[in-house]
């Protein structure tokens, strides 16, 4: 009812290493396929005795029928819909999603590595997750397949990435704002250390180089995608004494904190501050106003996670690194600059107190 | 490594059942402790010995070290929580979480069953689903523990159920707008068939009554608990003649559903309309304005269940039903009825023209 431990099994990885050829050809070999010269196929097919390799097959009796979702936190809308998306295929393969969380702490991790040596798994997806290389060596040795979605840093060349396109995004949103006549925006980042936070700094760049217009450091800030770190840097980004007249936040929980930033600065939005999020969770749509916002789709993100790994745990191979299309959803919190008076609403209440008197 | 599977094990309510004693009595009796008298003891151990009960150990060779947690859907920041709560106990307990969603049907319902068949299962925990009574005596008969949180309809009576204390929220929301001076207070209701969605309704009505208001079911609506459902319920109840000057929606989403449609009717919130939600999502904290909501503690929910399942599961006895404490948290969604005009912005914008002039 078990598939056997897959302990002592030796990966097509370290054969395609040992042997100095490519993963595709080691599994050519295994999967009995052509295009293989003949002395490479001998060497391979040698190594694989000697290692006595034996293939993943498909038949269910031989998996475990469960794999691993693993989160730093639990505690974002953003989280439930990876693992709807992972859920989805899951349920339909008949395979059970095992949800964890690592706590971004190295102790926790390494328990969470136990766990899963003693029970087995078909194969892990991390997101946006630190593996430290030793455990994910670990990983290697049990055979258990990895794919990482929204990789920390630079995963192995051979394990698969899903993440979205997320330099266009930052791209679109930043072009949005400056096509409504904004000069002054502002860039609240996520964690610096996360390849999809660069990407989207890098693309809000793009955008204002490409319009011509200089890239003010002191209007980008950095944030952890949660609430109250938008909250902070947009306060700060606010009292500047030539503060932005929009502001990019890179989650929308972080352009959330900036909408509590605006109503603390006594600012409306849009007409004092427009504002674009990242991710377009739920809630955006129904936000007060609702958030213009750079869609991620965090589902199908999830959906083709499962879908490699669990080719992988069929001895399928994987692309090596894809990323879903990110997509600019206008709703109500970016208007054109001409309609905002661009010092806050005393101005424009003496404005009005004039042009009623 | 894995547990053997448990499909032919009687359960110890079987046993009482046909003894004719009560749970916590067999427990006692399969736990070698004092306080049964001698023949029922005698009768017990006869039904335990004739059915080859053997208790569940403590040892972790004998559990799958897996548990189940099932939604009805995911795509709700509400189901991450109770996610979290779980997780931070089975993580520390070295369990696995195995997140599943049955969308309504029964047959994912069936599917997921025949998957739990497959692989084990040390305990279930069902997330405001619904389990056929069919599928619960199989469950049953698996000798999987299972635990309910946030019932729909009444499960079998050993069965121990998690919720919060929805009647005394919805009588603390109601409370809250009537202090504040609102008269006509509309509700917007869950589903009908779901024990939270009715308490919610019976606090409303009881805070009512107990202020000696007659209760207008026109001011009544249900919703499913999503952002959608609280919009159309709430457009309903803006569009009455004699319109309230509240509303108390029973989730955080149905109240940014109103938020929405107060928008759409140009109703200021708290100065037009004040509105109450009931969760406490992380979002509500941060919505336009801020919203005053009854918490539930829902990683504490998800804590409880998983406590009780896995003690459960190593042949502890539950409590049957227990219900966590809900408190209001009052923010700037509601404001004294005298604050507001009653009549939405025509009238205001027309008395401040006349006062201007």
């Amino acid at each position: 009812m078990h598939s056997t431990p897959a302990s002592r099994r030796v990966t097509i990885s370290e054969i395609a290493r040992e042997a100095g050829v490519s993963l595709p050809t080691v599994s050519r070999v295994v999967n009995k396929r052509g295009d293989v010269a003949p002395d490479t196929r001998e060497r391979v097919e040698e190594l694989l005795r000697r290692h006595g390799y034996r293939a993943r097959s498909s038949s269910s009796t031989r998996l475990a029928r469960l794999i691993d979702l693993v989160f730093n936190d639990l505690d974002s809308p953003w989280a439930v819909e990876i693992i709807r998306g992972v859920e989805d295929v899951t349920h339909a393969a008949n395979v059970g999603t095992v949800v964890s969380a690592i706590h971004r702490r190295t102790a926790s991790a390494r328990q969470w590595l136990d766990n899963l040596k003693a029970r087995a798994s078909d194969g892990v997806i991390l997101v946006t997750s630190q593996l430290t290389p030793a455990m994910q060596s670990q990983l290697r040795r049990l055979n258990v397949p990895l794919v990482v979605v929204d990789p920390v840093g630079r995963p192995a060349p051979d394990v698969p990435t899903i993440g979205a396109t997320n330099w266009s995004g930052g791209l679109s949103a930043a072009e949005h704002l400056i096509s409504l006549g904004h000069r002054r925006i502002g860039f609240i980042g996520g964690p610096a250390a996360m390849q999809c936070s660069r990407a989207r700094l890098d693309g809000y760049r793009a955008a204002l180089e490409a319009a011509g217009l200089q890239v003010d450091e002191d209007l980008i800030d950095t944030g952890d995608f949660y609430h109250v770190s938008g909250y902070a840097a947009a306060m700060k980004l606010l009292d500047l004494r030539d503060r932005p007249t929009a502001i990019f936040a890179a989650s929308d929980q972080m352009a959330f904190g900036a909408y509590e930033a605006a109503r603390a600065r006594g600012l409306r939005i849009p007409g004092d501050l427009s504002i674009v999020g990242f991710d377009d969770l739920p809630g955006a749509r129904w936000a007060s106003p609702p958030l213009t916002t750079v869609r991620q789709p965090l589902a199908e993100m999830g959906t083709l996670a499962a879908r490699t790994v669990l080719g992988l745990a069929n001895g399928e191979q994987a692309v090596g690194a894809l990323e879903l299309a990110t997509e600019l959803v206008v709703r109500s919190s970016t208007a054109p600059l001409s309609a905002t008076p661009g010092q806050g609403p005393q101005r424009r209440r003496r404005a009005a107190a004039k042009a009623r008197s």
